[in-house]
């Protein structure tokens, strides 16, 4: 999508595959940032770090970290541990097992050799893969746009999301923003109520600042607002991503989804998830029992960066000392609150049948 | 309660009845700041502008404006047009009108000469009747904390609590920290989950604060973690103050608490609203449609203060430029949601058969 007008993505590899760049997201919305990651260390700790997030953008950033150690050791131990070390950057997002298992299959039949060039290629076609699939979602998210703007006649059409779920969480388009980004473009009426998503501010920083980037109409509330806002008639609809989606439809998605889903269902207000089927985990069943929860570090709720007045970031300590926090990063929404989920496939039922046959065919 | 070991309340009138003393709520919880307000103007910015908040502490503070306004003018025009100025110093919160009117039922048949004497008197009357209205709230509490931790058998009660209806939000005690006082007191093992409660960070400022000064056990944790806390049985009550409940017993709370109450009902956890019963407002029947809710400062949004690394409060922007906020500053909490509500008079249902006969006989 573009920043200050020209078109972007969130990574891209050096020309001479010696290197990766990718958007340093931690900078944002005060500075657009580009870092070099040269190697899959670098690439590890971007991931762990957060320079990059989201569920999309961490499998293909990881796919890249693992082409980057092709090119300074492609024999099997070398493969097999640097791959499941990556996989360890992050625990609950499944994409990035799905990338990396992904490139595995590409290269263990491949002698060593001709594991780099290949390695480079399958990245480059897994990031790829995660445009087409986000314009696809975009194209069937964009019909229930479209449905609920003819009802509204010609009265702007309130989505709530939750963090982002933005390009900024993807390699372009995002998956909840994409059928935003489709339908702005086509001139449908729309104002996106953007929630600031405690600890790391995610909506605040990186989803308002996307959706001022591309001119979509949007407004950023505390993450105790939507209840309200819902209770009020002023959302339409909910559209949030997910990191992980169980096998009967459970949704894991950042803290604080499953508070909307529960006031999206108790006013009668349809509660999506965009859903790209590599965040599908037909392993697991039960989503609330069964998808690891990542415990972030307390510092994320006790300190938060902004702009000073003097156009620096700054970090300031919001609670008082000697009192400690806890950082959950993730929560679950259960299937039955979840009105439907937007794949590349089409919008789906958040139930074991529907999610079974997904893709098939395709 | 305690500051540093010492007991303080949060206003006290000055000893020659000339000024009223507050706790500078703004300060906390980094610097312990008092100050001294010494007319009806003062007062009225020092409600506005959250020097003191929290309904029954807004209710008292009002009561020492309109008596300091008393020393200057006590005719009948300065009497009326004062106490209906202090009256819209803020929306929300029915303690507000109960106190002032509280006071005029007691001045208007005086001569303006007797008005004085009589306002400083109801003032502090005012507020010692909140002391003891809250010591009884936590006595019935306590009651429901002990019946909780015979069933843990000696584990930790984890209590749950949003924003702040500590000691800081009344005179002494607090309204739904006035339980968990009295318990700690008592030793009772438990532990507080603190709702940071953006967009003001009450709960990470103000709650944290107080509950560290009387040393509770408490965690903070972003507004979007309690959901997820729940659904894994960490939480076994939820005790949120109210800023004004209607005749069939919805709450109107702090923005973000209808989320915490749906979770809570979604999890089978109880929910419980501490109200002492100038916050009944007997007028209304629909929370939902006849509370106004306050529309705050979309910079309470956009922007936050904290501690810097050399000790100053500063304040950091959050949100790019060009982004806008909303910032309603309450929501309301269906009867339906409610376990129950915690009064002076005793633990009562939120439905209109109970509050009707709130206090009678009394």
């Amino acid at each position: 999508m573009r920043v200050d007008g020209r078109p972007m993505r969130t990574l891209w590899p050096a020309p001479g595959r010696d290197a990766l760049f990718v958007i340093d997201q931690r900078a944002l919305p005060h500075r657009l940032a580009v870092a070099r990651l040269d190697d899959a260390a670098a690439v590890h700790r971007a991931i762990r770090d957060m320079w990059v997030r989201g569920a999309p953008l961490i499998g293909a950033s990881a796919a890249y970290g693992l082409a980057l150690q092709m090119n300074v050791a492609a024999d099997d131990a070398a493969l097999e541990s640097s791959a499941q070390w990556l996989k360890q950057a992050r625990p609950t997002a499944v994409n990035l097992a799905w990338a990396l298992d992904r490139l595995l299959a590409v290269l263990r039949p491949l002698p060593p050799a001709a594991r780099r060039d290949a390695a480079w290629a399958e990245a480059a076609a897994i990031a790829e893969h995660d445009v087409a699939v986000n314009a696809a979602i975009g194209r069937h998210g964009l019909a229930l746009l479209q449905a609920i703007a003819a009802k509204k006649g010609g009265a702007s059409v309130n989505v709530l999301t939750h963090c982002n779920a933005g390009w900024l969480a993807t390699v372009d388009w995002g998956t909840a923003t994409s059928p935003i980004y489709q339908a702005h473009a086509l001139g449908l009426p729309l104002h996106v109520w953007v929630d600031e998503t405690r600890p790391r501010n995610q909506g605040a920083s990186l989803t308002a600042w996307e959706l001022g980037q591309e001119g979509v109409p949007h407004t950023v509330i505390a993450d105790n607002a939507g209840g309200h806002l819902m209770q009020h008639g002023q959302v339409d609809l909910v559209i949030v991503g997910c990191d992980r989606v169980s096998a009967r439809g459970d949704v894991c998605n950042k803290i604080g989804t499953y508070l909307k889903a529960l006031a999206a269902h108790d006013n009668g207000v349809p509660f999506y998830a965009a859903m790209p089927t590599s965040t599908l985990d037909r392993s697991l069943h039960d989503g609330l029992a069964e998808i690891p929860i990542e415990e972030r570090s307390a510092r994320e709720v006790t300190h938060l960066a902004g702009r000073n007045a003097a156009g620096e970031v700054v970090e300031v300590q919001l609670v008082p000392d000697g009192s400690t926090a806890a950082n959950p990063a993730f929560d679950v929404t259960p299937a039955r609150l979840v009105s439907g989920l937007m794949t590349e496939f089409g919008v789906v039922a958040a139930d074991a049948d529907a999610l079974r046959t997904l893709g098939e065919g395709a």
